[in-house]
């Protein structure tokens, strides 16, 4: 038996996910599920496709295992055309997305997909970092808005809208959870600590809100994600708890349990 | 293609560690292999053997994708004998660290093999832990002494010796770095965040001690652990970097690292 899988798709913003949102799902799912991260820093949707069918993304895994995939791009496609050799007009973006959907349920007919719009961008934050990491050389000009962006952020929801699949959209959750998104950001693009807890707690929410029966009830009295005291209707622990074990007729429990 | 798998095996110190240091080697080998958590909580090696058999810990994964396992055992072998019923014999605990090492070897006989020793256990923070959880039903008496402990993890030590296998001493590793050992522990038993990052740290370093093919050396600009300026002989980074995509002739890219 192997536990069930969630499938991270993504850019950075997902690739660097277990410097928080990603730990904090895989720490919520543990002994439920592995946590696969398949972000790429920098990928539009474009990109992610060639990569996706070139690396076996959508075959790595028995149809049956993948429980949960999360499709979040747009920071790159977002980045504006004549300044980034990211960018991927608005069409092909809600395209690609489109693409990816249908790619991941054809491989994982179970999976429950969710998706997930960028994030604001932060133009002082995105300036300096510029002028961090290309002194002299850096342009003065941001290669992203988050006008330009907050399209992208729209056309995601509205793909999720037509597809009759939940989106968390992160642009708006930002923007209107705090009077500075610049709290989240760390060079006006990427999460910092802060931006991470918050996606994390996001995410944990969507899922228990769109699909409960992947929601982690955790220990009521310990606040733990798994032990004795938590559930999960769709994701059973594995193996049995050690309450559950007799020291004195351990092998029993296993016996019970072996699946 | 999938991503070659790191399997910590173990107890609460590894079921929980997406916490902290679990998230720490998923970060640092993001896009160069899976992390998967196959810690149980409460578990001792006598149990932990009947899971591994009953839930297939051992065949769960393609013989030749797993790279490193991590066997980090002893908090609950430790156990005082007439007060819990998670003891095992110290020389049971040795045979079964060996039955597990033997284990692994013939089911992943590429895997580099990390011990990891158990942490001391702290007296105080032990028993104010029994008061919240028992109130008056507390003994007052704790089930685990730091003493008791040691002895496991010099058998730890001691059995990675005679296997020629690395050993990461946590015990002596945290009462040697600090006046108050306490301060890595929440509960005098699991580690705190302090803790969490004092691990994460030791098994990286443990990692790129013993095993410097598997050592990612982060891009030595932005200390990010996978990006065009970051290294790791043994483990290749899933996909071309960004900046080796040719925005104008992309398949390219994806066509060299078609594997």
């Amino acid at each position: 038996m192997t536990l069930p899988k969630f499938l991270l798709l993504g850019d950075s913003l997902t690739q660097t996910s277990f410097e928080g949102w990603g730990a904090t799902l895989a720490n919520r799912y543990q002994r439920r599920a592995d946590i696969l991260n398949r972000g790429c820093s920098g990928y539009n949707t474009r990109w992610y496709l060639l990569y996706a069918d070139s690396h076996g993304i959508f075959e790595e895994q028995p149809a049956d295992r993948i429980t949960l995939v999360t499709i979040f791009f747009g920071a790159n496609d977002a980045a504006l055309k004549d300044l980034d050799g990211k960018h991927v007009p608005l069409t092909e973006y809600e395209n690609n997305l489109k693409t990816l959907v249908q790619k991941t349920k054809s491989a994982y007919p179970k999976a429950k997909i969710l998706l997930i719009a960028p994030p604001p961008v932060h133009r002082e934050q995105r300036l300096i970092f510029q002028k961090q990491r290309y002194g002299d050389k850096a342009t003065g000009i941001p290669e992203r808005t988050s006008e330009h962006t907050q399209l992208y952020a729209k056309a995601c929801v509205e793909v999720a809208q037509q597809l009759n699949l939940p989106c968390l959209d992160l642009f708006s959750g930002m923007v209107e959870s705090s009077t500075d998104f610049g709290s989240y950001l760390s060079d006006g693009l990427h999460f910092n600590q802060k931006g991470h807890e918050f996606v994390g707690q996001r995410v944990l929410q969507a899922i228990d809100q769109h699909f409960p029966e992947l929601a982690v009830q955790p220990d009521p009295i310990t606040g733990q994600p798994n032990n004795s005291g938590s559930t999960c209707k769709g994701l059973p622990s594995s193996g049995p708890y050690h309450e559950e074990i007799n020291p004195e007729g351990y092998e029993e429990a296993f016996e019970k349990q072996n699946c």
